[in-house]
């Protein structure tokens, strides 16, 4: 069975998610401080209804995965597939009532990504990929998603969520990219990397990652043609500091910049 | 003529727009720099395309009326009444793929804004207000805009574009309010004016904005029981520093903090 295999099944995790979404999105949230009083990082009820949806599916259907999500835990991460989840990756953008969340459906095979899909159910999109390809679809119909060329730091456009989520030396790290590109935003969320998959930004930096904040993304990512790492390089499956490009010379630029800071 | 009959007007202005919009969002676009070789500062076929078509439109229609647009300039600005355009507002968003930005259609009697509409034609949404009233449609239907109750800063959530617009001192002054919010966030261009309409975040800050940024917002904003003056309180319709609150509480502390830097 080949990641592609799981297509129309990760489809139908997507419709339940968004189903289990959708009616919460814009309405007055019971938010949860999941902190325990500290920072703020809000867990609203659409999130835990659609991460039990999802589990509740994939248990049905492939009772021997593992799975891993943001709300609910782990069980079987030593199984051949382990489904990563995240139903509302950017909770503070969805609670402002912003359209740049979005949930992450992601699928490992003996520990490597292989599978993964951004559902955007507001605006009705989906962008998905299996590592050698990925595709968009949304109301203006399915076109394939394929990363832009960009020669040189100088011409790039750079993404990340929130310096604010840096904390010292990442933030200074960061700052010695951010002052060499030629426009640097702030916000996005998972959207940053599917826009990059699709070839109208360059860079997305992160710090701080989960897994299942970043592992649907990277078979996006890299079946559009991006390369998506570590800061030092390694493989992004574990979270931690991200760096992806859509051009493999701008992901080089960038990766020496934050080695050496 | 009270604003209330522009209203059917405005809708179709807002479809014009959008038709002539929407077919270069998210392909490969002709960006000029209208700053001559410094700023980064995008000016897309689209914006102008839409503003043409806008002003034909308000031509055929109301030929004695004024228009002040940031692609084609300003006529008859001594008219009663006076259009305020900006076709994308946030065009940096815009290039980038992401749906945050919107067109702004404001209307201006004898200078003051009386009427107002925020356009999102990929979300298909929109936005609009006459200073008393305010209301949204979209996808899921229509409902009167309403903006929430917050007791403090403490309380709050603060959106601005990106702070890297603001020159010192404004960020400075920034600073001292965002340190005293529960969430800073960046990110937004006119959408979040309209999030603060709706009722999911608290505070707007801005600096260094044009009229046709603020002058569509500000009947949107107050429709919806908000306040949004200029940082030492005067009114918003010329631009520049720009604060804009869902409780009036809100407002003052912001203004004061801002007054005080």
């Amino acid at each position: 069975m080949t990641a592609v295999d799981f297509e129309a099944f990760v489809d139908e995790l997507a419709t339940v998610s968004g189903t289990a979404i959708m009616p919460f999105f814009r309405t007055a949230l019971g938010v949860e401080d999941k902190s325990g009083g500290g920072a703020f990082d809000p867990v609203t009820e659409a999130d835990k209804a659609a991460e039990a949806a999802i589990r509740h599916r994939i248990r049905a259907t492939f009772p021997s995965h593992g799975v891993m999500g943001e709300e609910f835990g782990s069980e079987r991460l030593d199984a051949e597939f382990v489904w990563v989840l995240d139903p509302i990756d950017g909770t503070k953008t969805f609670i402002a009532g912003m359209p740049g969340w979005g949930t992450l459906i992601g699928l490992l095979r003996n520990g490597q990504p292989c599978y993964g899909m951004m559902h955007q159910p507001f605006t009705r999109e989906r962008f998905s990929g299996d590592g050698g390809s990925a595709k968009y679809r949304g109301p203006g119909g399915e076109r394939a998603l394929r990363t832009r060329s960009c020669a040189g730091l100088a011409d790039a456009v750079l993404y990340t969520t929130t310096p604010r989520l840096m904390q010292e030396p990442e933030r200074r790290i960061f700052s010695t990219v951010e002052e060499k590109v030629k426009l640097s935003r702030y916000g996005g969320d998972c959207y940053a990397y599917c826009m990059l998959a699709a070839g109208f930004i360059d860079l997305v930096i992160e710090s701080n990652l989960q897994p299942y904040d970043i592992v649907a993304l990277i078979p996006i990512v890299e079946g559009a043609g991006g390369t998506i790492t570590t800061w030092d390089g390694g493989p992004a499956q574990a979270g931690g500091r991200i760096v992806a490009a859509g051009d493999p010379r701008i992901h080089a630029a960038a990766l020496s910049l934050l080695q050496a800071g």
